[in-house]
């Protein structure tokens, strides 16, 4: 029996190889840019969870759609690239962003060329015309919905109230609706009747929520070192995150906390919000939405996929980075 | 027998009524940003392109293709609000442009939001599944070359030994390739058979040419008034064009034209490139173009609409805005 460890590390080997083929010996500024990203690695959970969505409809069928999985995560990756150019951030998995590294025309267009080739690489994977159809359609969907969060999401930089209903949405449209794509899109070209499809979104969407809620987590709680990432840096910046929500609730002003923090200060914090229940309610509703998105696939036939697919939204809100 | 004005402003008023119906009434700063540019008019010639194209290949089928044909001007209007963000224009189509009145963020994310809108809408149209998966791709390719066309273009403004192959190269991704896209696929969704496809791709990409090499004669011997725009601001520019290329050729030298430029420097500047040939020789590779692209039409069957596309072609070059 396959661990849910050993199946994400054979597939980010599997996906790694194929996006070194495509993408590996590009030659030009911009297509350059356009696979720097890319090739710095990545854990590829999206192209996991399309491929064992597929597997879960119908056993072997995720070997006709690896162009398929490896769209998800092209469409990730240009939203990465414009996402760091609004940011103003300067690196990401362990290498500068592209904006850094050429400049912001050039992430601009290094962006859309991956936007396109994730189209283009959907109507690559084997599978029926109409199935392909709906496939385009539901990632085109969803790029729009991404955008979406993204604008919400910087919009709420600039507010104090941000409810915990706007939070969901934004998150659920930002990072829920790629992975609700993801394991609908897997579903859809390997067959899928519509309830089966719904259920995979379902699923997708709420492990998605699940997914970013934990790591808004991991932000606070875990070291520089276990993450990778800048200790606090959704306190630092002001972020609305439901720890931010869910703390002003209880009247904890986290304003003061928008400087830079010593490690010291920061474990303060955290005691603060612990000792108030932030922290564990933050994580029942991480928790949650992780049994939300496992129920949802109550009306998949049971196999060692689905079972790996229900691991996978367990990960989410378990993993430390 | 209609003529090709009474067609365009027929087909003008059309796409725009569509464009009204679908982006007239949207809510919020980021889909407002999205349809800014394309409420603001526009000549809506590449919509034009795909339904005659479609009409060419099977009298009628432009009915069913009408949100194929925005597809293509969705996907114009992208690619006009990030090149507008990369260029640092303010102005277009008498309007300011999407990042001048939001800000850069917001533009990339409305540039984002057209991009998925256009494949939205080619698989929402009528057609065949296995057609409009090819049109799919081909939109798809056509994207990522249209980014390429913008990134040589950028590049060429650092250099002063652009080749003509290169701005032929250049023009044939940036402006030709949309234009090819069009056409084919208007042809493609109305039963178009391969060599057929290709006629109408050729048609497509070379009127493309054709009415970039005109945009830059319009550029520098059009009046303000006439053309709406900063007379000669590609020479001020010290834009590749191919003006630029062949009074290199000849030995004239306009690196002392750029900067400002009264109208009696611009008007002897004409002067100088019409006395050595450089403008006929220009409007000869423009004319040649459009000839191709008529050329190309020869294995469509005769009709109303083939011949509204030759006219098209020769309005591309003879237009003066």
């Amino acid at each position: 029996m396959t661990t849910l460890e050993d199946y994400l590390e054979m597939n980010a080997d599997r996906i790694d190889r194929m996006l070194h083929r495509y993408f590996g010996n590009v030659h030009g500024d911009l297509f350059r840019a356009s696979a720097h990203l890319l090739l710095a690695g990545g854990k590829r959970l999206r192209p996991a969870v399309t491929l064992l969505a597929a597997d879960a409809i119908q056993r072997g069928s995720s070997d006709d759609l690896i162009l398929a999985a490896l769209s998800l995560e092209l469409t990730h990756n240009f939203t990465l690239i414009h996402d760091d150019i609004m940011d103003g951030d300067t690196a990401r998995r362990g290498v500068p962003t592209v904006h850094t590294l050429w400049d912001e025309p050039t992430a601009i267009l290094a962006g859309d060329v991956l936007y396109a080739k994730a189209f283009e690489f959907i109507c690559l994977a084997e599978g029926a015309d109409a199935a392909k159809i709906r496939a385009v359609k539901m990632l085109a969907r969803t790029c729009a919905e991404i955008c979406e969060g993204q604008s919400m999401d910087m919009e709420f930089e600039r507010r104090e109230d941000v409810s915990e209903l706007e939070y969901l949405e934004m998150v659920s449209k930002k990072t829920g609706a790629l992975y609700g794509a993801a394991a609908a899109i897997g579903g859809l070209l390997a067959g899928a009747n519509p309830v089966q499809t719904d259920a995979l979104y379902q699923f997708g969407i709420n492990s998605g929520i699940a997914f970013q809620i934990q790591d808004d987590l991991i932000d606070l709680l875990a070291n520089t070192e276990e993450s990778g990432k800048d200790r606090a840096s959704d306190i630092r910046e002001g972020k609305q995150t439901l720890i931010a929500i869910r703390a002003r609730e209880k009247g904890i002003d986290l304003a003061p906390y928008r400087r830079p923090l010593s490690a010291a200060e920061i474990e303060g914090l955290v005691t603060i919000l612990q000792d108030a229940g932030v922290i564990e309610e933050v994580r029942a509703v991480a928790l949650e939405r992780a049994g939300v998105a496992k129920e949802a696939l109550s009306v998949i036939p049971e196999s060692v996929e689905k079972q790996l697919l229900g691991e996978i939204a367990d990960f989410f809100v378990n993993r430390g980075n």
